[in-house]
């Protein structure tokens, strides 16, 4: 029942389904149950948990609460490690409970972003070694998540989706389910095609967010005004995306490692080279925009050590309080480690929020340089 | 008057404006002058030049007989050396010849794509040189074209397209006579954004077409279909774009070395890294095919000498008869020097033609093994 989860659960509920949701969190499972929505950002949702909430969506712990369920959808988060490899333990924990309680006929689709293949190997495996059924006594299929935070409910309702099998028949079982509560559901030859789908789209959007940081700099070099010559490039045929101080979150970031690591563990050491050139571009311009920061407080005729630099914006997207893999806080952290005086400031957080980040908090108005992560801007 | 200036003409032509048209042979101007049209292959050109050609266009060799214009447009091709450095010296003569016999208040506007700043620099010293005038004596703008071969007539009526000056004067005298004659037109900054704009859109091309090539040898390496996985990747904020044996042509593989070089020059080695590693795929892919044809040859009960491979298709795009950095050309080199016994077949080219450039003839239906060099497909 998390930011992914719930908006899903919710929509299911909402197409006449019963709905058995499942998270770790007892408090969070009580307010569903009572109606009241834990992701007030997400728009939509509110009414939903309003209506169904207690209702025909029963919120719970207990994986054994869900015993007489005949499908299961999971989808829970998957973290990558330092080396960029995933880390599976949530997916299986989920995967190896649902597998406690399968019973012959059920349907399991995931819904987590995860590297080609994963479905039909690792995902059965679980299954298969917790519930004593083999692959064709139940059902199992993959239909990846194209939600977006805050705008989950109007995805899931108008964005295209789709979904495969790890078989014939639990494709067409998985499709039967999904149509009852995805308008705009497309069926796709396999799990694995399912699953690279999702990955590719992330791959293109970190390659064209490289590409546009790219550009960016050589623009800057040039003496051309980017966000100009853009506006003239963008037609028909050429999408140049937005430069920025990188790519954070729990999705661009991450995908293009399963695909890296994957060609790296067949020996084909340069299969993902254009990918894994734009990941390091994409984490670089963190770098660069420490160096454009720095050249900044030196115009500022005071000692560089008493100039007092405010970033504002912390998180890896505006608006959203998340800072999984954010680029912003790691600008922040390059900038401290070069010990100026730095201090953070964020709409979304606290004075002491920011410092149990490790960070100081510093007011714009009380700098003497403010750099805008999100507008790429500086003020003084 | 070649490719690109031709259908320029005679688009000015049949705004009501006079044109002058120069080209070096001198036999291509008498079929102009004659009405004929010397590239029928180009949608709408027999027509304009039928209605025009000897009246209000008129095409000769020598530049003296343009002396009387007031207005300029060069539009010549500028070729890349085997470092990938502009060969300058087809512009320069052109320029240099036009600064004879350009006059105070003259306008001149540029529409060969170039690196950035090379109309504010080079092009006005030629200009300023040769003419015995200063820039403010005469206006010098760049507009760059954006036609396609066989589509020429309709990009100029209906795409957008951009100008700007070197000066602000300049800029503004451009588009007041580029607006008699393109409906679409639009006016940027500065000369130097109007050649970057054309570069970046050939960037944005070639880097989508590595990442297109990348992912294509992924799925392959996975058994995934493709064209499956892109079909459903591609929406609304993806583009995955089309793999191929390469790039060819005159412009995408050209236009970013025009970024790498310069960033070289001025010591920024990795401001153009994606560009750089984008380049190397995509002229790496004749490699690839050129091992999958020897992978499909290996399966031919028959020694691997003797099995007969015939490519089809020579050119660097399908329809358009040139080969200039045609990749398909490259891979068929690169299979001849393995010592295969390797034929090519082309629609557009006689076995003459072929046998001219090195490479053997050989009609598919003489071949145990067929590549289709633009479906990217097999047969025997």
């Amino acid at each position: 029942m998390g930011k992914a989860g719930l908006p899903l659960a919710s929509v299911v509920a909402d197409s006449g389904l019963e709905v058995i949701g499942i998270d770790v969190d007892e408090r969070r499972c009580e307010m569903i149950n009572e109606g009241v929505n834990p992701i007030p950002e997400e728009a939509g949702l509110d009414e939903l948990i309003r209506k169904h909430g207690g209702k025909t969506l029963i919120a719970t712990p207990r994986y054994e609460d869900a015993r007489e369920c005949t499908n299961f959808i999971i989808i829970v988060p998957l973290f990558i490690d330092e080396g960029h490899r995933p880390d599976y333990s949530i997916l299986e924990g989920a995967f190896r409970n649902v597998g406690k309680i399968l019973k012959r006929g059920d349907l399991v689709v995931l819904e987590t972003t995860v590297p080609p293949t994963t479905t039909e190997t690792i995902v059965r495996e679980w299954l298969e070694g917790e519930s004593d059924l083999l692959m064709g006594d139940f059902y199992l299929a993959y239909s990846p998540e194209r939600i977006m935070t805050g705008y989950s409910i109007s995805r899931l309702r108008g964005f295209p989706k789709i979904i495969g099998g790890v078989d014939e028949m639990s494709g067409t079982r998985a499709f039967e389910l999904y149509e009852k509560f995805i308008p705009n559901l497309q069926k796709v030859s396999s799990s694995r095609t399912a699953e690279f789908v999702k990955i590719i789209e992330g791959s293109y959007r970190d390659v064209n967010i490289a590409l546009a940081n790219e550009i960016f700099k050589i623009a800057e070099e040039l003496e051309i005004d980017f966000y100009e010559a853009r506006s003239y490039a963008n037609h028909e045929y050429c999408h140049i995306h937005l430069p920025s101080t990188g790519v954070g979150g729990h999705c661009i970031p991450v995908y293009p490692w399963f695909l890296i690591n994957e060609m790296e563990k067949r020996e084909k050491f340069s299969l993902a080279e254009l990918q894994r050139t734009s990941r390091k571009i994409n984490d670089e311009m963190a770098g660069h925009w420490a160096e454009k920061i720095i050249l900044g407080a030196l115009k500022i005729d005071r000692p560089l050590s008493q100039v007092k630099i405010c970033l504002k914006g912390i998180t890896y997207r505006k608006g959203v309080k998340g800072i999984y893999h954010s680029r912003n806080l790691a600008l922040a952290k390059l900038l401290a480690r070069k010990e100026l005086r730095v201090g953070v400031y964020d709409d979304l957080f606290s004075k002491e929020e920011i410092e149990s980040l490790g960070l100081n908090f510093m007011n714009p108005g009380d700098a003497d340089l403010v750099f805008d992560c999100f507008e790429l801007s500086f003020s003084q």
